[in-house]
């Protein structure tokens, strides 16, 4: 299943917060629509709000009424804020924007009507990408898993949460792919379940062996010696290699390293966020009550009880083993080698 | 609430299951009955099914058509292994068994009809004793909790898991009662929950501050310096301190230790298990998948998923601050504190 779909001026994916029960199909006609879908969590995953950004933007530039260039770039940039505001912790969402906005700056000699065609292309050439740099994290990924591993996931960075083929999911597809003999245990991942209802579902859509757990069952395998290896993806990742990834992601962090197993995170260069220094700096999404205290809309807990319900945590440098992309695999020191591989893209 | 009543030769409680959304009793007028209450967790907390089972005991004696004491010692030492067989992991359940059995064997004297009479004062003198332990618990712990402390607990150590008052709770309820102005994290607890629909319950029933979080919340509380103290009870303890506690103890421990945080257990002596010298040794029962799959009857997951389901995990000694009992707080080294508090029982 193809993560977006772009047809006759209308973006188009299926409800993440439905699967794997029931395939509905979301149809975005606008870029405001797009924003509320990426707010209420329809589409998800840091890649894949990214480019569902992109064609926002798409859809911006489509219906802009500008007549001039100025004003095309005032209606676009107010579309930007407008995307942005949606979430505030995956980078690539504000990366996917600044792509576009910059695309358009570059290219003042162009027309309006001209523009509206090059953004169009753009998101289109951004969805491309973010396939063939997930296939390549998978490849260069691949390398780390051995015949045999069992390896732990969280949350779900697969197909679904990008534009195709998944980060970590990606690495686990590659090493399954070459035949590889290898078992993942899924973490359930709550409260929104995308561990049992989408990862759990890629992963047996394409008969690769997987075990679900409850996120607290983790800990508990790692000391047994179930688990060699753990590959999560990404949110956003400071300049000093701290990682940003959904709630639940630094405890395997500690329990990884208490248990001397190597624990890696698998994303693309865009999720990298040069600006910041270290992940306390990264604005963390706290999302509603209703996530924790109802379960697929039943409710679990007393009425009226407090909740806390941060969507993400910062697991520091010191936990991670190494950052999977699509440049190559960078260690420690972290601060270095992401300084290093930026340079030579330059 | 109490968590037993006894009345007219019958044992009633109310099926944890269902709370907090429904109070539904559950009467049991055989053994039988009772262990199935506590293999199905109608009733669960190690302290509390010990004492269910020592009424389990009772009717059992009641029931019996022994005419002589051997026969008598016979049919209750077949009420003891049906009983015994409901659940594998808590040792107190095994503990109130063989204190009744020994009852039983100390009075070869004595006629069956007085037998029956001695073995139902023996399972209410359990559960009396069993709430004014829990109330020494709560006592002892509390010197260990400040005035504005925020508190990680962990499943349901609660009045519900006991005869009454709890032992991580027990503590909790001491310091609150002492107006230490405490505020509670509670892990939903998964797969059961027993921390969102038992203990927060629980502490709102008592205007205890509490705020309700997922599993997967705690070490990213901890990482932020929202967490300043971590107490669970325990559902086995070997003698050199090793902890089988709910599933999700063990990260949480680890998780302490990372952040430099005293991580407590409460339990009373008769959780300990001086036979076995390490947590390895200790039976964890593994539980249905549809645990796993399935939420308060909602299913979360694909069908046909594979699943792990562990009801416990071991905690070594070595994360643990101390071991709050009814005789006082032991610390490391633990197989020599729990050497000794055994030494100066006798």
């Amino acid at each position: 299943m193809e993560t977006l779909t772009w047809k006759q001026n209308t973006l188009f994916f299926v409800d993440q917060r439905k699967l794997p029960f029931k395939i509905v199909m979301v149809s975005c006609s606008n870029f405001r629509e797009v924003a509320l879908a990426i707010k209420e969590m329809k589409i998800r995953g840091a890649p894949a709000i990214g480019i569902a950004a992109a064609y926002g933007m798409a859809l911006a530039a489509i219906s802009s009424r500008a007549e001039n260039y100025s004003r095309f770039v005032q209606d676009m940039e107010k579309a930007g804020k407008y995307l942005a505001n949606s979430r505030p912790t995956a980078v690539n969402l504000f990366w996917a924007i600044k792509r576009i906005i910059q695309l358009i700056k570059n290219h003042p000699e162009l027309e309006v009507s001209s523009l509206k065609k090059l953004v169009l292309h753009e998101a289109k050439k951004m969805e491309k990408e973010d396939v063939e740099i997930n296939q390549e994290i998978g490849r260069i990924g691949s390398s780390l898993i051995n015949d045999g591993d069992n390896i732990l996931t969280h949350c779900n960075a697969g197909s679904l949460a990008t534009a195709g083929y998944g980060t970590a999911l990606g690495v686990i597809r590659a090493a399954f792919g070459q035949g590889k003999k290898i078992h993942i245990y899924v973490d359930e991942t709550r409260p929104l379940l995308q561990g049992a209802r989408l990862t759990a579902w890629e992963l047996m859509q394409d008969n690769i062996p997987c075990t679900l757990i409850t996120d607290n069952m983790a800990g508990y395998l790692m000391w047994q010696k179930k688990i060699d290896v753990i590959i999560v993806g990404a949110d956003r990742i400071t300049s000093n290699g701290d990682v940003a990834n959904k709630i639940g992601t630094y405890s395997l962090g500690v329990l990884a390293k208490e248990n001397n197993l190597p624990f890696y995170i698998a994303a693309p260069l865009s999720t990298i966020d040069l600006s910041l220094n270290s992940g306390k700096e990264i604005m963390i999404e706290e999302r509603n009550h209703r996530e924790v205290t109802h379960v697929l809309g039943k409710q679990i807990a007393p009425n009226g009880v407090k909740v806390f319900n941060p969507a993400f945590d910062i697991t520091p440098y010191s936990y991670i083993s190494g950052i999977i992309t699509e440049r190559g695999i960078i260690n420690s020191p972290f601060r270095e080698g992401i300084r290093n591989i930026f340079s030579k893209l330059n």
